[in-house]
């Protein structure tokens, strides 16, 4: 605090030295990067793309049910904007095929994406139970 | 797939036998659980609650720079009915304090959302660079 905003690159979001956000720094994008890597999209697409080498539009939309092609665009296209998905185009067999692949980055947010995957799931009963009944979710031993 | 929908209680989503959720699922209500807790004010509220037995309202939007009254007091409703945080009221003060808590399931996700916080900040620079530069996120040894 009390810091004159010296580094002030307008339209560049500060990051600290180090290349280190600050999730409870209002100017930091890291929670605007939070926000995009913990959509359920975001998630579904990172944990499908790590179960192989890479994964065409079309099997990634098959297996996402529920998503239509222009939200699956989007999340694709802001993956590749973050870095954290590559994408190919086979042009050898018509019409050209689109591939998706995680980047090392892209990667590295698997573990992470897993467990918050593995934590909705196994506590999914648990919260339905709360959201039926005021108090069902602080009773109990 | 030609399940005929035996269990439909109208407006009620299906949990598996078990309780556990499928995120893949489109009729699964765990996506939306997903978009909730991995979203960046129920993080920052979860991680601030795990530091302290209760924290007060106005001391969580003081440590959330940039939340507003209302999207705090909208993140801390649907945690408490999702059964991840409690509500308790001192009316010995005036005007009375409101105290916030997580209840045991909300602890569950504290390590879940540490990591994603921290992966967030740890990566950050190199999204800062991927966003900047087209090619700059897969290019490098």
């Amino acid at each position: 605090m009390g810091q004159e905003g010296t580094s002030g690159e307008p339209g560049h979001l500060p990051v600290t030295v180090d290349g280190q956000g600050d999730l409870f720094d209002a100017g930091c994008p890291t929670r605007h990067l939070l926000d995009r890597v913990g959509s359920k999209w975001t998630v579904m697409v990172v944990l499908l793309l790590a179960e192989a080498d890479s994964v065409r539009f079309s099997a990634l939309r098959r297996q996402m049910a529920g998503v239509s092609q222009k939200m699956l665009s989007q999340t694709l296209r802001q993956l590749g904007s973050d870095g954290l998905v590559s994408r190919r185009v086979d042009g050898t067999v018509s019409p050209p095929a689109v591939h998706y692949a995680l980047t090392p980055l892209g990667s590295t947010l698997v573990p992470v994406l897993g467990a918050l995957k593995q934590w909705a799931e196994d506590h999914m009963g648990e919260v339905d139970a709360s959201l039926r009944g005021p108090g069902s979710g602080t009773g109990g031993a």
